[in-house]
């Protein structure tokens, strides 16, 4: 893998390094000059290649080539089945999916529900949802928005999130096992990931049972209640943090 | 540790439990007529001690004592430093920040926050910012809110940070190690763990330094640009998946 390093305000030409990056790069890393790397400026999402001039474990020169848009783009399969909700909840829900790299957001019809969507306003709901993930993809420099499909009932939508994921879990109260007891060993093995999510009045028994039979692992936070965009946000913040 | 067993509608007396749990309990961890476990009701929740009458992998018996309300408590320190911003975006942190178990909330007034917040103005929010924890609290089940402190300047934030945290990590562009590298050690060595998290635009070189200065770990969570508030329930979710 490429030796990858962040600079901020990168320019064409010379450049002295940040004492951190050049700690970075020359005393951890050890290059030296004429070692290459990548470099990427993650304010204005540009990369280039770079090239120690002067290697120096504080003030680092190097030469930077022409500066390109950076292409970033999701790369293991993370899937998040998401019950339809009231309001602009998905709408939330489909922002930080897109900026912590899921790459489909499956949304799925739930008995418990509130909303029930007919199949007109369904599609004007995914309409709105992909346009939300296309802005989140762009203000995260994230060069493609997660797939966004449905809505499904529950089953199918777990059998939509099958297709390209070795690990599913299923957030719910029922859940006897720990989510953090095996979510580690998926992230190291680099399976492809997916996540359902009921509503806030839960999943039914019925429910679980289909999930279940889609191999998805009937799984926990913890202690306290929460909501389900949190719920959200947590476990793929949880996958995010630790993919590297 | 006690063994603890989520039942859905627990009520004092006799009960049957459902297959998965009778599952957990006699076959998994093998309890036998006669043993005790702590039964907690996620939804309402409730715990109650509660003994097995009959044993089985399916459908196990037990007797359940008078129910009380769940004291559940965050129980290592988990702070977050957080810069001061427009609108509810805070409000919208520190209910995250609730349900996931921090124990502190550090507001910081930061260079380039676009919120200036004179003192009287800083009470009036910390006063809010207290109200939705404690709603945040009670809906989620949790008997202590986390502590709202602030509105300090971001280095003196910093410095109350440090008072229970032993492994303190600041978020920032500029981090050339990503959290994930660090953090699982963290959590398994049970230490206190801090958060810093800059403002919308950014911290200043000085307000990195100050972090570095008081023992922040200047930290990067990869590739894509998230929403501050994205960062927070990111950060804060992976410590709730992780903690166990």
């Amino acid at each position: 893998m490429a030796i990858r390093a962040p600079i901020v305000k990168l320019t064409a030409g010379r450049m002295t390094l940040t004492h951190e990056t050049s700690h970075y790069l020359c005393r951890v890393l050890r290059l030296r000059a004429g070692d290459a790397f990548l470099a990427f400026d993650p304010e204005a999402l540009l990369e280039a290649d770079a090239t120690i001039t002067v290697a120096s474990d504080s003030a680092a020169e190097i030469t930077v080539s022409e500066t390109r848009g950076a292409k970033v783009v999701a790369d293991v399969p993370l899937v998040l089945v998401y019950a339809l909700a009231k309001g602009d909840k998905v709408d939330a829900v489909v922002r930080d999916a897109t900026e912590l790299g899921a790459t489909r957001v499956v949304v799925a019809r739930t008995e418990r529900a509130i909303v029930k969507a007919d199949e007109a306003k369904a599609a004007n709901k995914l309409d709105r949802f992909r346009r939300v993930a296309e802005q989140a993809a762009r203000q995260s420099g994230r060069a493609d928005p997660p797939k966004i499909e449905g809505v499904y009932d529950f089953a199918a939508a777990l059998e939509a999130a099958k297709s390209d994921t070795q690990a599913r879990y299923c957030l719910d109260v029922r859940g006897t096992v720990e989510l953090g007891a095996l979510l580690p060993a998926a992230i190291t093995t680099r399976s492809g990931i997916a996540f359902a999510i009921g509503p806030e009045g839960g999943l039914t028994d019925r429910e679980v049972e289909a999930a279940r039979a889609h191999g998805f692992e009937i799984v926990t936070l913890g202690r306290f209640v929460l909501r389900t965009e949190t719920v959200a946000a947590a476990v793929l913040g949880a996958v995010r943090v630790l993919s590297r």
